[in-house]
């Protein structure tokens, strides 16, 4: 039987729909600049540096660096590719920070709000704790902590981000209930300990994502979205 | 002028009155186990115990170790000192966790729902993670983060305690509000850059406190309660 005390989130495609908030306020922008860019190819470059970025922190060839830091870097790199040049510095500053304003899904603040009667909500992300303090405040999601790889010192799957998110709240892995729309996430978490509910989010990457479409192992709880993840916890 | 982004609050005497609280707990557990005991005594003999503990650990003669269990090592102490022998674990347990369900002021949850709306608002006590969530839970504190000692490593008044609050929020210390009862935190937030109010708590030790009674410095905003801060930053 689960003993769950504690639910720990991912967060970017799991609580808020990254792909469809950075097309919405890049349409927004680019009007504004008389830019003229697929915005969903813009996001999805942008997100395709997030892994390597990340992955230069934990293989030690860089110190711990917040993820505002890396989305800036790629930023520039994902600019230049894209031809646009001659941007002022508080716009990049805008389009970093769209990641601070990401919107959640639909069932997302309901489904969260259920969850919060009865379990601890933390965030466990590689999000900066500012970028999710933002997020929260701007979207209203009922955070108990915000945990992860800034208080935890370590990227995602690197086992300390589990790890040391369980023992912040001070509770066995087995206490806490990682909750993910992305399978090898929940393989991490469940390699330490932790128990594990899959979110189907297949549209996270837009409508031709053919990967993460479905749980991949057996996990303790899968949901259709937070609603029925609520309703299978009694919530 | 002030351009204060974030206020980050002590929280024992601050936000919640833990006297009062442990009162009223001990006394409904006293009558229950027919123990006779002036319960108040008890608070301050408890409560008397903190500093120094947290001095140990701050002259590094013993690791960062969190409040919860400093809390149960004094109480083995103190209950040694009031003759009381034979409680369970349980019950150890229980009167330990008093201190993750103290009660707030009377203005607290109204000011803090009013700061909330213009501020980001950060715990920066040296009660650990789990003390201050559970707290928050239980009497609807609206933090949008919780910082201080268990995630800094460091026991106020030393300054690694502000300056990570500051740094994990991505904020400079002067557009940080350090909102404290005590002169002493006060001093030491503001020698670390952080701006300072003090609110008024004037029983917070009971009737005859004769101490941090009145702002004892030129700090930036002085409040008799947190609706009263509330309405000096226009909330």
């Amino acid at each position: 039987m689960l003993d769950i005390k504690a639910l720990t989130f991912d967060v970017f495609g799991t609580v808020v729909d990254w792909r469809t908030s950075i097309i919405r306020e890049g349409e927004t922008f680019g009007r504004d600049k008389g830019l003229k860019i697929d915005w969903n190819a813009f996001a999805l470059a942008w997100r395709g540096k997030y892994q390597p970025a990340m992955e230069r922190v934990r293989a030690g060839d860089v110190p711990f660096t917040k993820l505002d830091v890396l989305h800036r870097q790629n930023l520039e790199e994902v600019l230049i590719e894209f031809g646009v040049d001659g941007l002022s510095e508080d716009d990049k500053q805008h389009l970093n920070d769209i990641w601070h304003r990401l919107q959640p899904w639909p069932d997302t603040v309901e489904g969260l709000n259920r969850l919060h009667r009865r379990f601890i909500l933390a965030t466990l992300s590689n999000g900066n704790v500012r970028l999710i303090v933002d997020m929260a405040r701007n979207a209203g999601l009922p955070w108990d902590m915000v945990l992860g790889a800034e208080i935890a010192g370590h990227y995602k799957p690197q086992p300390e981000a589990y790890l040391n998110s369980a023992a912040v709240l001070d509770l066995a892995p087995s206490n806490c209930l990682m909750v993910a729309a992305h399978n090898s996430d929940l393989v991490a978490a469940a390699a330490r300990g932790l128990r594990t509910a899959f979110v189907r989010r297949p549209g996270e990457y837009g409508p031709t994502q053919d990967f993460d479409q479905e749980a991949e192992n057996d996990y303790d709880v899968v949901a259709d979205d937070f609603l029925h993840l609520a309703a299978q916890l009694g919530c």
